[in-house]
């Protein structure tokens, strides 16, 4: 069964990258991508917001995942000239969730961020487990794991922890079986 | 040598209470409050913002930890009828800090929150480590850890981690030596 993973790494007051979407102060603490090359090849599909996009075309080489396999960008603005595994999204989650587990054909899907596109996947109850690589820094400001929105409360359940040499720490949690 | 410890409980998503104030959701995690005893006792004094004062003061039996020690309230506002052990402030932190360390006579001082308090003592670099418990819950709002202020990274080190049986991942973190 194909799950819906997000797979980010967050500071310790909760930001995913300064206020202009830099993410340089990451760089000291890449040992914790030790384990990315084994994420990445369980990955069949990806969903992301289009910023994160924009950044992830900007800054990764032509060959990056996102080329490979099918991607979905939420946006409601045409994405011009992108692969042909790439679309726009701007509908509800839920069928776009059902759409990416079955192109994911067995693998599982990454949800990539940013905080808007994980608030709409959170909001819609469409998010089966959180890798959360939390940073020994204090940023201050920026943007936020989750964006702003409305309260609503999610339990989820702990189910690892991995501690790297750098000082982050990796706290993976599933959805909770009803 | 007294150390300023801030020690919370923080969600997923980086709030520490819900947007009224509320702190029920953490009721089901109380488990990660194993240790409570041995920290109060190794506390000195305590600081915190006039939100969290008010909200002990409600909440909190007339024998609570803040009755017995000194007790600094940031504010700008007369505290009204109060112990003698405690007292407002409102002008810079770092001459509060050491008066704190000296108050706390050996012992430690407890930065309790809320998070405009914290972002002074950070701001000042005046927290000298991090005692944060990670409820597995995402918020989707509320009181932020750290109040909304200047982007400025700070990076700490991670020093001890304890998984609690619900969940609840606590992270310590020390200040950084130059």
């Amino acid at each position: 069964m194909s799950s819906i993973v997000c797979y980010i790494a967050v500071s310790m007051d909760g930001f995913i990258a300064t206020a202009d979407g830099g993410v340089d102060w990451l760089n000291p603490f890449d040992d914790a991508l030790a384990g990315f090359r084994d994420f990445d090849a369980s990955i069949g599909a990806s969903v992301m917001g289009r910023e994160t996009y924009e950044f992830m075309r900007k800054h990764l080489p032509p060959a990056a995942p996102q080329d490979r396999r099918r991607t979905v960008v939420l946006t409601r603005r045409p994405l011009g000239d992108v692969p042909a595994n790439t679309t726009a999204h701007a509908g509800d989650i839920p069928p776009l969730a059902a759409e990416l587990k079955a192109a994911a054909a067995g693998r599982d899907v990454w949800l990539v961020g940013g905080g808007q596109a994980i608030r709409a996947f959170l909001d819609a109850d469409a998010i089966d487990r959180w890798r959360l690589f939390v940073v020994p820094v204090m940023l201050g400001d920026g943007k936020r794991l989750l964006a702003p929105g409305q309260e609503g409360l999610r339990a989820f359940t702990l189910t690892n922890t991995h501690t790297f040499a750098s000082g982050v720490v990796e706290l993976v949690y599933d959805r909770r079986r009803a």
